[in-house]
């Protein structure tokens, strides 16, 4: 076997990260020393398909703090624990127009904005069960591991350091559980996001983490299922909003990806059912967002087409055949079936079906999925025209994957 | 032919309506006497699918005035008349957190938030190229006409109303012509947005002119061109962090569409690549959007997987054969093929060429579409599996749509 | 007659102003041409006390355009006219803690937050009531002239630059019709209010009409009854709290005395009861207050003992003998008596007057003014001791001026 | 001696807590049960002059927590010891124009806006030279005693009450110790603010209170001087300004006192040079200002002419006689002499001395008190009429109290 055809990415995403090298912008975060003497030159970039496939370029095996990188993921984890709603009561779902450790809170529900801001993301912390601290933090951990698909580790050093300087970080604990946001210590939570944000993983670690939240919660890794797909929706869906912190609006225009950044240099962006990326080069903006890593993702964007609202392909793929005559019609599809694709087809089945009763067959035999709406407009079509008289003859209606 | 399949869509948007025709909460807007007196139990909903197909339920053919709802679509005719970057130095792109009506202007820059505010709805209509104020208005009728696929008209009571009670609008017009946000006479461009505000449109022509957007500005009714893919792509992209208000993050977590409500009871909503909607009631709630309408997305999104972070459909329908043996392989693919898919073409060439030079057979007989990024990435692996040594052969190769 | 004593006061001003000449920081206004045209090195800073003596030193008759100095005294006229409550229900009282042309209204009332800021200011100014624009500016004009105690004239040039420029202001004044806290057409609201700020002054005149409200409302020069005394307080209230923009604190803190800037240079300061201050000099801090009027207040506040807050004098200066024996009392008081001076008098007559009843004599020959609340506690005391059975004697009591 | 002559004040004020003693709204604070427990009918009010006279009504014995009126008290203390700009360097001197426990520190600094809001407070108190914490706290409890004439305690159950529900200040604590604004622990910071805002006194302690800060520093009671006079000074511009919350402007119109409220229903204002007032009635209205205390300040001010802009006397009550002929001339003053009463008398001697070289006499027997600004201008005054060759005889001056 040869791996030439499949280089055709890894050429793309090396030839870019060469070309970025050269973006000498942006500052290494100096907060703590640990992260100030990151190599403002280090710099990889990784792609996992949703079968699994793995694209790298440059540094993509030298672990790093996550940071914030591990806000979703931690998010996905108490989301899955504990519903939506237990959730939406202790923190926002809204776009904060601020910086990332903005101290303000709801005015009428004392709610941190969203879950990607610091305050947000303590009181998702808090809220994963656990009977002690130490047992909760070994969840998160395991956790992230399982996104990753292998086990993870914490930097004790920077663990230290961000303890010793996060002032602003308790403070916010203590405001939050001022205003019911925060569950539990103060004191507590903060260690525990602390502990979280020196996380270590790699660049490779970090696109199989997106890659699973893209492939609706299902590691394309290793199979495993991490989170539900409604929680990994939920995630990617706040990721889009809130995930690059004050420049969401900017980041949907030109990027169009759900994705997160961290301080570390660190960034992770997801096309639902089509890919986990993730970057890391620590020199960052004004905002705080990693120089290369922007740039990466806006070229990778533009160049393969990845835009959420891109429209990439002509509307006729789903029917591959269409018949009729006096007596019947004959409606062949191929693909995956899902609303779209399914209302072609019914509405093939509509055009092809004879005035008077007569025979219809649907060949499904290219068809290689069928979600639970398409499954049922096209029960409720084939219904219909028995009802109406006709003869109705399917081949190959599989079950949904 | 009959319609007895295509029921299955419009059977469904037909029992929604019913149900939340019962919803009876929200107000109609009062603060002109014609907008007040619009009935509360009117409601339409519509749908139109990239092939053209229409779906409807409800009050679809009354005609009433788009207010907000027209802000995206002449957007969209400032974008492909002039380019990001003119648009860009004028307005932002980012959500506002604030008011429809609100008068804050970014203190560095002057300009307002983003064009679906009122600020930067009236800053982007001054945009529209034209020698007079009678002609800018044309071109405008005219856009919003071919984005329908009809000539569409003015509500004159309704423009003059709005023109005694603008005082708000008026303010933020000579706010911006003295932050340079705003071209031309303030007074001017107030009264070419009151008159755009007051255009009239029936839920059929809104569902329309969302799918042309969704269509990468081709209306799919007509066939016409309205405006370039990328402006589309950017128009909706504003739709989705934009669109909704002081309400971005919830709408993406529980709707994830773009889209675009307006006071007088409208609302569209996009799938790129897949469907346009919209929706008609006049009742708002508390920040201003329709009561109904804002139910009625929730609800199909939920119920078709319309959500852009929903992940449809298993991983592996791109590549339908592929086989192996020492002497060559053969991979076919079908369907539309985007960065996602040709990577899994690749992925599986790469796989099945035999270890020394061989026959390597390609058949795309069943493809549908190849877009230009899937095109070079298919180019560039068979020229490597040529330099290998492998001879090559392809079948059926489509251009571009 | 000499003017060598009074020249104490004159020496002190001079020198301070040769002094502050130096103060080489600062930037002359530059929005419109005839602000920018003015020489920096123009500066000039006079007093007149409430016996009307004037004390001045550098360029105190050379005319500027008053510009925002207006407002307190066109605030005056308003209230004067209309009562506070008129006014307050169209313009708050409380500093805004924001720039001089912030454009946010009070989210509840709609009203800006209070008079000396632009919009608050237009408010007021479209206040004073008038059969027409031209006969209300002319009140306007005449009123600030009766400050000054001289004729005024309008800057005509600076007035059209003004109107050319003034889209900010327009702005405001259309939002302000939109929620109710302007009454009239906004236009010509603005239109009224420029040619307000472009009336012409002098630093003596300035003097003058700081002095005429420090002084009740009378022009201690020309002794005429500008406005009634409650106003003259309010209006220095106002100043107090909102005239120096966004340094209302800093100010009361350093100076603490009520003030007013404007944008051509120009200052006042009054000290209730004691005198009233201009300055001119047409360079400004970034806040837009000028230098050298700043520098020179707080030094006039710290070396003359002018702040409001300052401890002047011992308490005792009120009652200068009081006898007493077993028959009988006798208290002797001097100065003008107000509500502190009349608790002195009583507590000494409670204290010289004889366990059993007796003569109290009361001697005031030697106080040169009662105000209304010190009468009626003498006169309640001498009740008192007349109900106890002394026989009570009082030589002098005077009218209140 | 017969108090029936002082009980002129006394019948006012008694006469007022009648009437306002009906004032039957507001809600006692209730975040903790100690001050939920309070009567809301306890109300009590009293007035002490600069002679340490002393008037009272209703319950001014009954003893209640200081909470936030410690305030200024505690800030006289650190400005007593460190000087203002240590002080400014942590804590700015602005109105918030926000609640009382607002989280914002100032963006470009990290300072709270003033040290009357918690921010600001719990940062002065940690800036009081100790060694540890709980010489800090006696060093607080020791000056607020030295300021009301008698030892204080302190509520320990009120104080480990606050302690259990602060998490609100913590945060804040943490907040600054992260922006620089607090030196040393946050958690020891908190807990002795907590400790002084349970600190125990009643009416007549707090009137006492005020009527230091009012004479200078110096406690009209007992004659001690517990801070000096600029630090007196400082403190009443920053009550004048931040001392009741978010309402400055509206105070400063309507009361015109600097002043200082609490949760707890205590009330201090301060007339310089006149008096000091307290008032004690747990009802607090919406902004969490005392409602009968507000209510009392703004009768007492209209009443007894108390507003610091009112002009409370004619101004010709320095100069008590002037002579002059063609030989020579005489000026006789009287009371205290200040700047303005200088000026007066400086004037007059101006206009008493003949044309020709004469005698000149200036009679200060009456005059009771000479500030140095007075007295430096009289001698300037004197040395001035000396070199234009007048015989110069002066009577009495006196030396500053």
């Amino acid at each position: 076997m040869s791996d030439a055809a499949s280089d055709v990415v890894t050429e793309a995403l090396e030839e870019l990260r060469q070309r970025l090298q050269g973006l000498d912008e942006g500052a290494v975060a100096d907060y703590i020393p640990q992260l100030a003497q990151a190599d403002p030159d280090c710099f990889g970039l990784a792609l996992v398909s949703m079968d699994g496939h793995r694209y790298r370029a440059g540094r993509c095996d030298t672990e790093f703090t996550l940071q914030s990188v591990t806000k979703p993921f931690v998010l996905a984890l108490a989301l899955a624990e504990l519903g939506p709603e237990a959730v939406d009561r202790r923190v926002g779902t809204e776009p904060s127009g601020e910086a990332f450790n903005a101290i303000s809170l709801d005015p009428a529900t004392g709610r941190p904005a969203n879950p990607m801001i610091n305050a947000g993301a303590i009181a998702v912390t808090a809220l994963v069960p656990a009977a002690d601290p130490a047992r909760r933090f070994a969840r998160i951990l395991e956790c992230l591991g399982r996104f990753a698909g292998r086990p993870l580790a914490v930097d004790e050093a920077v663990y230290r350091s961000e303890a010793e300087t996060g002032d602003r970080n308790r403070a916010l604990a203590y405001l939050m559980r001022g205003t019911g946001a925060l569950a539990g210590d103060p004191a507590e939570a903060v260690e525990t996001y602390f502990r979280q944000c020196a996380v270590l993983a790699t660049v490779d670690d970090l696109a199989v983490m997106a890659a699973t939240l893209a492939n609706g919660g299902v590691n394309p890794v290793t199979g495993a299922v991490v989170v539900p797909e409604p929680v990994a929706v939920r995630v990617l869906a706040l990721m889009a909003t809130c995930g690059m912190y004050d420049a969401a609006g900017d980041w949907m225009v030109r990027v169009g990806l759900p994705a997160k950044s961290g301080v570390s240099g660190g960034l992770v962006a997801a096309g639902p059912a089509r890919f986990g990326i993730a970057v890391h080069s620590p020199p960052l903006d004004a905002v705080g967002n990693p120089v290369r890593g922007v740039a990466a993702l806006r070229e990778l964007s533009g160049r393969f087409g990845l835009h959420l609202m891109h429209n990439p392909a002509p509307a006729a793929a789903t029917v591959v055949s269409l018949r009729r005559d006096e007596h019947g019609g004959e409606v062949a599809a191929q693909g995956a079936l899902d609303f779209t694709a399914a209302e072609r087809v019914v509405s093939a089945l509509g055009e092809c079906a004879p005035e008077s009763p007569g025979t219809v067959l649907l060949d499904l035999d290219r068809v290689t999925a069928v979600d639970t709406t398409a499954e049922a407009m096209l029960r409720r079509a084939l219904d219909l025209l028995t009802e109406q008289g006709h003869t109705v003859t399917v081949t190959g209606l599989p079950r949904e994957g």
